[in-house]
């Protein structure tokens, strides 16, 4: 079917929509692929249906390949499934939810684990039925607090997720592999740059998992990197941890007054006037800061956390919100903040600027201690018998040489703090640099989590029930369009790969002569019968140039002009990407079209 | 890709769901095509998934070939578009409301008048955009008060819903003619007999309307038809009004003691009692019945209306609410009910039992007038110069005589009485004769209302602002899907037309040689080689008979048998529809196959 722009419903913009910040939607929106609903929910116009129909087919043929089954639920679902595995509580504010006019509770399905597992359970009750993946193309809702970047970030949006279900870990760990080198081949047929990083689980629960990223600078996900080609979600980078120090001849600890030193920077100046060392004045390094925050458990509970992290580093919240959840004894997302005054108040023994580890000489323990009622967790690099300044949970007093394990204890060790360019890679591989990315796809070892919640066993080869182990998978479908948007185009517009291009050619016609029209209309009916797709700009009132500037804009790989050298027997054909022109005879060049599309 | 039946994410079941009703529910589930998540809220298994598929893009050849644009909205949709028409509330209990985590109101669309109307006026702005017809297939979502009968009515569902925007009515009606064509088309290929019925406009305002009903005993919709071929849903089913009477010479009413007769049937025996006529004595039909109702208006007030019948007839509940809306000054459905005891008590004149129009003959007014607090509708029937026995408005008295617009007002006529066979066509073809359906379609002249609340203009001829006409026309596709199944089955299992069969071959190895899965194998690959698609019981431990059942219940077109005959070289070719067998020689069935499914 010829796309004719005299009918085609499309209206492309010269300005870019006022609540556009990135050129994907931008562009999106100026090229008429898609228009605004709602914040971050969006209406697709038929270029736009076409590009995504084309990312679905590829998704869609890789997934067949490793042999998933497609199948389609729901988005409208019952609370049960996820009140059982606590997901309906632990999801918070970000999912929609609903009731119907009897008062049950339903939601707009996030992620389909649940509902997954107990399908797989309704129809399946030997090993023999096993391994089975199965995967949908299906709208998904999350109530994000900051929609942005128009597809970028939706409210509602296309996912492909998929769901392994195996007998056993080695069943689980070829799954995931499975769906691993699928990814990689749906992203390079795509034609998007993707790093596969080691990432953490959050709220899916689980253990090993990985996420694809598409490096790009409007990337909402910063990750790291390393020359010798580790790769990580900050989230999930690990610390090298030093050895322990043996602490036999360390001298003992001393409380000084260091009045006026509520922050890192005024206590290292006064700590080289009160305890000067020679040659090695004290830095940022040597100083252990605590910082207070307060844990908003799925729960309603507000509880405090202390953090005890180098001086010279700052928290990264987003790095402990990942890494706390074992600590906390609960599934789920946890969110965090600093602790208010109000926090502080609770515990008159946490002096503000002045908090540390419970020296422990008194009878009444003040301040930070392991299994005190306020979680004390460190920086891996705070290990045995590192010495350190730090508060001594009295107004204007700081101890010096406090060591850890000897004079204090916490509560285990967590990643926290801001991983910085130059840190090294944990593996060994270099310094890392950070670089920002968008999450495009996200592999989970789920294991026996939700099969266990939700009871889904199987007889094993001796007749016993076992608990099924999973794995999900998911990559952003709109996502994907926005992506490629995002990394193929210049000033002018859009400049899509042939895979995913809303047509293979755009056709325009400059001048007024009805020979012109006829031409053009003969190229774009052969193109057609030869499956090749073709945009037809034959438009009669439009002005050459608003039909070059569509094209640009609209992005098709190749744009054909027939023109003025018509006459002379030529059309000539230009390359979107490259910008190249040639002239090519107009009685070959269908042929040349076809090649070029099939290529 | 071939279906093989020992990795076919498919479990086919013996028993009949306990919640199933109707045959399409008990065999899509029976054989794994479609599993129930929550009331009105179905999975797609693989099998289903195919079957879905097929009949989407038989929809969208038929949508493409009229000119139709696809684009797809968002389910989740913001509430003010459905406030200005005034169908967040017309709806009532129907609509999923929802609210995000700002508090912002949400709703799951039921269908997509006012997004299409402000899209087209976000992109067009002349009458030389027009026409425009626009469809998409999607998620659509109705809280039913009574989800039933599998996927005949669900609550989350499939709809193609197309709308067209012309300038003026002329237009309309070229578009409207447009997609009743394409929806004949469509059924037509689906093999769904479909009969078209004059319909009433509901919520969805406008004027012209035709459903298109699936005749069968579990459809949900009664309609009429004639031998002469007009047939209409009940609720559009319109008298043939009588002439009026020249009511110069009649008799004045008296009022007659007709002590103990409450009910239609005690008062014509009474009648005949205490004045008898000779050769013609009273019958039902002579009696004029006033029953009250309580409409429920999209406001929630509570108001009384008062429906004159002949005394044969008993009121239609959906007709008059069908054709009420006009009479209330309000958009929208009105939900009736028979008027309670509380209700009556509000209105001391009207005496149960012995309710009438008012006779005018006191000053205080004693029961049912034109213009008063309770609207006073009569069946068309009731002429100027009929003359009734009905109520006086007093306990055990009934007035004879009583002669329509001489002696009583009213305010307007309404269709209400439910439609007997036999009684006439209104257009002359005869007499009716009722049958049930399911609504597979429905097409609506929408006319300007939702432009007109949506201020949806374009520039016409002249330059001047004209308010754009529309129409909307929708296609159940999970509906088709249970329509077909229900249409298509006999006590074995399914019987798909060969359109939308999840295959076309269903391969059975009956026995456990080698050769003979080698044999099945080598078919299978061919046949998909050359497109046709291959379900392959390729299931080693599992029964002739057992594989013979899931074949029949599965339901494809062909069923092959690989079995003892091929030592013969034959294998046996088994029409699912109709039972006949065939041996064919082996190194002919591909090629036969092949024909059969491209026939």
């Amino acid at each position: 079917m010829v796309l004719k722009l005299s009918t085609l419903f499309l209206r492309t913009l010269r300005e870019d929509p006022v609540d556009a910040e990135v050129a994907s939607h931008k562009l999106l929106v100026r090229a008429g692929y898609i228009r605004r609903a709602a914040p971050g929910i969006y209406t697709w116009l038929p270029l736009g249906l076409r590009v995504l129909g084309k990312v679905e087919a590829i998704i869609r043929e890789e997934m067949n390949a490793i042999g998933a089954q497609e199948v389609h639920f729901p988005a409208l679902l019952p609370r049960e499934p996820y009140e059982t595995t606590g997901r309906w509580t632990e999801y918070g504010e970000g999912l929609f939810r609903l009731q119907d006019r009897k008062g049950a509770d339903y939601l707009l399905a996030p992620t389909h684990e649940e509902m997954f597992t107990l399908l797989v359970k309704d129809l399946y009750s030997s090993y023999k039925d096993l391994p089975a993946y199965l995967y949908q193309i299906q709208n998904k809702y999350r109530d994000e607090a900051r929609p942005r970047a128009g597809l970028l970030r939706g409210r509602e949006f296309i996912m492909k997720d998929s769901y392994s279900f195996n007998i056993d870990d080695e069943g689980l760990e070829e799954a995931y592999q499975a769906h691993r080198a699928a990814y990689l081949k749906i992203f390079a047929r795509l034609g998007l740059e993707i790093l596969p990083v080691f990432a953490t689980a959050g709220a899916m629960g689980g253990s090993k998992s990985e996420e694809f990223l598409h490096p790009t600078p409007v990337g909402e996900d910063t990750f790291v990197r390393s020359a010798g080609g580790y790769a990580a979600n900050v989230e999930a980078v690990t610390t090298i941890v030093p050895e322990a120090i043996d602490y036999t001849d360390a001298p003992a600890f001393e409380v000084k007054d260091t009045p006026d030193t509520p922050t890192i920077e005024t206590l290292v100046e006064c700590a080289n006037e009160v305890a000067p060392r020679t040659g090695n004045p004290w830095t940022a390094a040597d100083t252990l800061k605590n910082v207070v925050l307060a844990a908003k458990m799925p729960t309603g509970e507000r509880r405090l956390v202390a953090i005890g992290l180098p001086g010279d580093r700052n928290v990264d919240l987003k790095r402990v919100e990942a890494n706390i959840s074992s600590h906390l004894e609960t599934g789920g997302e946890v969110e965090l903040e600093a602790a208010t005054e109000d926090d502080l108040k609770k515990h008159p023994t946490l002096i503000k600027g002045y908090i540390g580890p419970a020296l422990g000489t008194d009878d009444a323990v003040l301040g930070l201690e392991g299994s005190s009622k306020i979680l004390y967790l460190v920086d891996p690099r705070v290990v045995a018998g590192t010495s350190w300044v730090t508060g001594a949970n009295a107004p204007g007093q700081h101890v010096f040489g406090l060591v850890a394990e000897r004079d204090f204890t916490t509560d285990g060790t967590i990643e926290c703090v801001e991983v910085h360019a130059g840190d090294p890679a944990p593996d060994g591989s270099g310094p890392l640099e950070t670089a920002r990315g968008i999450e495009m796809g996200h592999i989970f070892q789920l294991g026996r989590k939700y099969a266990e919640a939700l009871d889904l066993k199987v007889l094993d080869q001796n007749g016993k029930l076992k608990i099924v182990t999973m794995g999900s998978y998911g990559v952003g479908v709109t996502r994907a369009v926005a992506a490629l948007a995002e990394s193929n185009h210049d000033e002018n517009g859009l400049v899509w790969p042939r895979n995913v291009a809303p047509a293979d050619v755009h056709l325009v016609v400059t001048g007024k002569q009805v020979e012109l029209f006829e031409a053009a209309q003969k190229i774009a009916d052969e193109l057609d019968a030869a499956g090749v797709e073709v945009i037809y700009d034959d438009r009669p009132k439009v002005s050459a140039g608003v039909k070059f500037s569509d094209a640009e804009l609209i992005g098709v790989p190749t744009i054909v002009v027939i023109g003025r050298g018509l006459a002379d027997g030529v059309v000539e054909v230009k390359d979107r990407a490259t910008g190249t022109r040639t002239d090519i005879a107009v009685d070959e060049v269908v042929a040349e079209l076809i090649a070029l599309a099939k290529a």
